[in-house]
């Protein structure tokens, strides 16, 4: 075809065109700008929430691909149930139950990764200026998803066991919240798990208020020190919406994750899931299927645990040495994240441009705070880089904190 | 862990929590409920959009699988960017090229199915209460979309040129509308084509106007017989926002679409994509990448055409042996749907049931209606069923529809 059809007439403006006002108020997502700048040749990066590349069982998930083609055949190329694919979510209502919670497939919604379970909850309760109870700090990504919805936050503050589960009720009574988003697991940004004792506390809260906990536990299964604990679901039954997701003890590029909820809010979330992409890949989802069902995963998640665990404890021990003592910053028992407050006068966000001048890059705390306010913090992911590099990034960026002081 | 955790106290009221009420009235399609009633044994369908499961290139995309996990590794399974992996977004933008108007990669973003293009434009126009101008009938899918937005519509009725434009001015007077929403190509649900000039003709208003035309347009490559016409975006340039899709000409089980727009809106797109689901499946977007690096993609749409071609013939053939001369339907150079119009007193939703009697389905015609008024209509598909389940289900249909006269 040539390429004289554009009509002279045409002056299109798209710059102003006439855009709801909300959309325009959104950033896009500091971490995810941030790596950008990562992606340049020398950097070492702590920014994101990235598995650590050598974990990732590559072979097998060929050999999962090939089965599922072999296996499935057209029908692993095919449109699919909104809700996902039936062997998969048997398998994970499996797993589930085993974790603690009897679950059946009807409890089992898949998702196109945590991120969209999230956005479901958002798209289930919220109407504009309907408060969500979040901690303070809480995951920025969750943030980014409410605040497309208009969502005000009832912020709750934490300690090392968790959201402060005794200022929730105050928080109930004034602003009425749809629901309570917690990370209670090895919390991104902070690395806190939430206490057994906290958990009946908020569980008790939340039914006496029947206000659902909307509890995102990506890291839950990655455990490397201390005493694991009962999941918020094992305690809380109904009152949860339980978000899991395969990206962390598996793989994120394949964007598979799930909802484990009472079967009564299941049409509602099969709904809003049909408006947002019909539905999940049906080809990820069998690769998936096809890797649990060989038992390849509890393997895979003792792998990660094992060089998780020494990072994590390499990261630690490197700050140690290369930190100022003015610093403090979290030890967290699982997880991806390690969090570090400095002194009130240095402020996290002025210091990145240094920082990548010296070729480091971390992600800094304001916007994990819905009013931006402790701009002094950082967060640091020790899952993604190498042994050499954490230890040459912290070397990096401990000079960088030392001459900001 | 045992399971004794869960505590006394809970009493989750999951059926009373507080809701956002517009979710509440949203309709599940109506296509995937008549789908689950499809699966049963024996039963024809002619209700969904799927392609013919014979067409899927399943060893293509098994090569496809395998090269992706051997060239790109680890790669293929991480995080990656919202706008979508920059190789695929290129061999998008420059196929986007040769088929009328000159697409670089910063035009292109790649979404999960083109059902998340249209939920991006939602998100990106519309607060409650806005309206968009859309073809009366029109996408059920996109309806379903729109109607989590509480988007109000202005209907503009067809003909066989397509979208009555000269209507069209009338409703972007009287409701300022957000856009316009259009299937151009082989419409879904009536297979109707929009003619050169009324292309023309709308790009030149919208222009005016400076409203931008969102032609979702999953079906212009599949074209069987008549003389192409070129593409809105090739007329209209930055005024469109154009969807397209490899599910309909690939396979939709990938869910990988994308969006070409202007650069401008880029920026906004990314934003809420981000919020929605981060990004789409990596690895998904690598396979088709490999796919089309291999120059198979032409011939696989060669294919489609001469097998779609067929089976529309057929059933073409098949209506007018079995069908009873008080019907009309639609003869689509394209695409996957004919459109039929039964006399006004006879109800495609009420016949339903009959059919499913007579072990044959169809998707009534009210749903595609905002107002959900021509209920004496109905869409059938003809790209999923083979030959032989072509004519014994439009003999089946035949005589349902003669029993309800």
């Amino acid at each position: 075809m040539s390429k004289d059809y554009l009509a002279e007439e045409v002056q299109a403006m798209p710059d102003k065109w006439n855009y709801a006002p909300h959309v325009l108020s959104l950033e896009s997502s500091i971490i995810r700008e941030i790596l950008k700048i990562s992606s340049k040749p020398g950097v070492i990066s702590f920014a994101g929430g990235y598995p650590g590349p050598e974990m990732f069982p590559v072979e097998e998930m060929k050999q999962a691909a090939m089965e599922v083609i072999d296996e499935f055949k057209s029908n692993a190329l095919q449109y699919s149930l909104s809700m996902g694919i039936t062997p998969l979510r048997d398998t994970v209502a499996e797993r589930e139950s085993k974790l603690g919670f009897p679950t059946k497939l009807e409890n089992i919604i898949i998702t196109s990764g945590s991120q969209q379970g999230i956005d479901l909850c958002a798209r289930a309760f919220l109407d504009p200026g309907d408060y969500i109870i979040t901690e303070y700090p809480t995951y920025v990504g969750a943030l980014q998803a409410f605040n497309f919805y208009q969502a005000p936050y009832a912020s709750v503050e934490m300690d090392q066991d968790g959201m402060l589960v005794d200022q929730v009720e105050d928080a109930i009574k004034k602003h009425n919240p749809k629901f309570i988003y917690t990370v209670s697991n090895f919390q991104n940004p902070t690395g806190i798990t939430m206490s057994e004792e906290r958990r009946h506390a908020l569980v008790e809260l939340a039914s006496n208020y029947n206000i659902p906990i909307v509890d995102d536990n990506p890291y839950g299964e990655l455990r490397y020190a201390g005493k694991p604990v009962p999941s918020l679901k094992a305690i809380g039954g109904d009152i949860v919406i339980s978000l899991g997701t395969f990206s962390k003890i598996l793989a994120p590029g394949l964007r598979i994750a799930w909802m484990n909820a009472s079967e009564k809010v299941m049409p509602i979330f099969e709904r809003v899931k049909q408006c947002g992409d019909l539905h999940t890949s049906t080809f990820t989802q069998y690769m998936i299927y096809a890797f649990l069902r060989a038992g390849k995963l509890e393997g895979q998640i003792q792998k990660l645990i094992k060089g998780y665990g020494q990072k994590r404890n390499l990261m630690l021990a490197e700050m140690e040495k290369n930190f100022p003592s003015e610093l403090t910053w979290t030890r967290p028992e699982g997880g991806l994240f390690i969090w570090v407050e400095m002194p009130k006068h240095v402020s996290g966000s002025k210091m990145l441009p240094k920082a990548i001048e010296e070729k480091v890059v971390y992600v800094y705390g304001a916007p994990f705070y819905p009013d931006g306010r402790w701009d002094n913090t950082m967060r640091l992911n020790f899952s993604h880089a190498g042994p050499e590099t954490i230890v040459e990034g912290i070397k990096r960026l401990g000079k960088v904190i030392k001459d900001s002081l």
